[in-house]
């Protein structure tokens, strides 16, 4: 960042925000101005919130999803159905599922998936602490990204569970709904195709 | 954002990020998560960067541009000519005029442009400033933007400086060098045109 002027404290921050994912130096460079501009009470505020989410947030005890307590709501939930465990890669993808409104079982979060490329193996996500909440558990529905690491990790969680006389299933694949066929990839329509059903 | 789980301090954290110009709900929900897989001492320093620059950078007794000190390296810069003061909207002109080497002239920082329908008037901006230091100056070069606003707020200033004597000069408009002509916008073509010069 030739910034050609002495303002540490500014080319610091940009720096803080240039490295995180998909902002480059431009918005960096425009969200520290926009700190700068923020009134002091403010810019506590975003310092606070930075903190407070580092120092309240951890993993549920059960199912490892991010929480301020020691279980998730969801897991505290007397309404959820605790039979049936929704397996994801990350917190994300439990709030894409949860905006559904359609699922009501629990979720499992492994944090990650398998990706010996990336050196991530299964012990560094948290498939010991599934294979720990099986009890009365009936169904867990892989729900890991639909891509080779994603598949991976579906294929060896599977092969763990269902010696254990767990039912897997995993998420239907096909062609995204609003979307055009016109622009599916082969894979996609391909596997839309041998998943068809009869209407 | 309906996080569908009882995460308050992660909310809290991703609606401060939302906050940020050219930030969206996806964007910011990325950066807080990164910031919540940083370690401890990152989160912190992260922090003390937001509130650092809150607190260290001022404006430049001289110029009004950002500087941890009472004036800014330019301006104590001994080599630089005290007789041309280039005028900009922003920190960020100066930034981008200084990485051109070619400017070794002084800057003016107004922080902002006048635009009645944003209620910015003269006043908000640091005309005063500039008023205040035209001793021994010979040329202002009028750097604002080339739209409405920064064309309304450079008739302004050279209105108030032509009748100190003081000569007031503008960028040159054209087509941007490397652009492609064929996308050009009729305006920049025909400012490029009457601006034609011998080669």
């Amino acid at each position: 960042m030739g910034l050609g002027y002495d303002v540490a404290a500014l080319s610091e921050l940009i720096n803080q925000f240039e490295r995180m994912p998909g902002i480059g130096k431009k918005s960096a460079q425009r969200m520290a101005f926009y700190v700068l501009g923020m009134d002091p009470a403010d810019a506590e505020k975003f310092a606070s919130a930075i903190l407070g989410a580092h120092e309240k947030i951890k993993r549920c005890k059960i199912c490892c999803n991010l929480t301020e307590d020691e279980t998730c709501s969801i897991c505290r939930n007397e309404a959820r159905d605790k039979k049936i465990v929704c397996v994801v890669e990350d917190p994300r993808d439990v709030i894409a599922i949860e905006r559904t409104h359609e699922f009501d079982g629990t979720y499992h979060v492994l944090h990650g998936s398998i990706s010996p490329m990336d050196g991530i193996g299964p012990d560094q996500l948290t498939i010991k602490e599934l294979l720990a909440r099986l009890d009365g558990v009936e169904e867990v529905i892989m729900a890991t990204n639909p891509t080779v690491s994603g598949e991976a990790t579906a294929m060896y969680v599977s092969r763990l569970l269902k010696p254990l006389g767990v039912k897997v299933t995993r998420l239907a694949y096909g062609v995204p709904v609003g979307a055009d066929l016109e622009y599916a990839d082969e894979v996609t329509l391909t596997r839309a195709m041998e998943g068809r059903r009869e209407i």
